[in-house]
């Protein structure tokens, strides 16, 4: 077990690195958010239909996480998502300095949004800020209705919660009025859309805010 | 991010006590196993299964780990299960200590096969022994068919491999035969069984997997 020191110590030390970045991302008015969820939740699918929708309005790319392979970054890179894959090779989350270091080998020049998907774990990602304007946790409905109260840390920590597979939701036991008001016990103005890839449900309010967020951003720097 | 050596120090001091453990278990012949996934992939769910399945014949109990909550321990006593709950208060993981802990306080006497529930977490769980007899991972077919190379650390660990909700192959894109050829290059002897507790495809050979486990152990112990 790690002791409180020494995860004190790491964690001060990624603090210090994604406040560098936080002022960096301030300064280029590109917002910036941080995809968190279980393997398999549909971080990737979600991203390749964000970026059917923005890609011709936005300037917008992705730093993905996992512990092995490039197969995220291809299927992005193929929906025409620029894309850096960072392999951990074991590790279970982003720190701020692979974002940096990411950032630094793409080059992918002024950006409106730059979106990092996590490494797949519902656990460890929520504990290490990269800079993000705000996280997102995503739930898919096969998931299983209990899941914010058993992982409180980042349903409490994002501020925006997508209930994903709503397609789904004939084939399971789901109760999406049950798992909204756990996750907004745990976070009081939590935004939770229920989204599909599938039949598209719930994708445009979610692009709608991504734009209105990016919107506030820009609005803050530019009277800052 | 943890130095090597902080990491191998946990590590060692891990397995020492996984090897007491397992010489205990040894000594009780008791089967241990270690079940390892995502978050929602049906760990809780087919454990329920296997206790109405098992209780009746063998004498069965399970430590389960989580975040918070006791809801999962609260579901598997429903289910006839003598249970005992780790709440790891952040923890990503079981360690053999919480194992041996448990074990003091619940007193669940002579025991045929104890199971544990691990984190709901497919990165930092495979690293830890916890005297188990052997890992088993379980990937739902919601998930994705891409998920053994994207997490090689489990699916190499696990000698058994259970892909569970196998009743919602109908409306999902999950290529089976994919799957069983990613876990078998990982793990060329592993076990794969396609499992559902919803139309109960699979679970009698997941039981005969136990029993058979239980019955090796046993003449292992006894000849020794």
């Amino acid at each position: 077990m790690l002791t409180t020191e020494a995860r004190q110590k790491i964690l001060a030390e990624n603090e210090a690195a994604a406040a560098e970045l936080r002022e960096r991302f301030a300064r280029a008015g590109t917002l910036v958010v941080d995809l968190i969820s279980s393997p398999g939740s549909g971080k990737t699918a979600l991203l390749e239909a964000t970026a059917r929708k923005l890609a011709g309005s936005l300037r917008i790319a992705c730093i993905v996480g996992d512990i092995a392979t490039e197969r995220d970054a291809d299927r992005l890179r193929a929906a025409g998502l620029p894309s850096r894959q960072i392999t951990t090779g074991g590790a279970c989350h982003l720190e701020a300095r692979n974002v940096r270091d990411a950032l630094a080998a793409a080059r992918f020049g002024p950006l409106d949004i730059l979106f990092i998907e996590n490494v797949g774990n519902l656990v460890c990602p929520a504990s290490f800020a990269l800079g993000e304007d705000f996280k997102i946790v995503l739930l898919s409905v096969t998931e299983g209705h209990d899941k914010p109260f058993k992982y409180p840390g980042i349903f409490s920590r994002a501020s925006v919660a997508l209930i994903t597979k709503s397609d789904l939701l004939p084939y399971v036991a789901f109760d999406v009025e049950r798992v909204r008001g756990e996750i907004t016990t745990l976070r009081p103005n939590a935004r939770v859309l229920l989204t599909s890839v599938v039949d598209e449900k719930g994708l445009e309010s979610w692009c709608d805010l991504l734009r209105s967020a990016l919107g506030e951003k820009r609005g803050v720097v530019a009277t800052a």
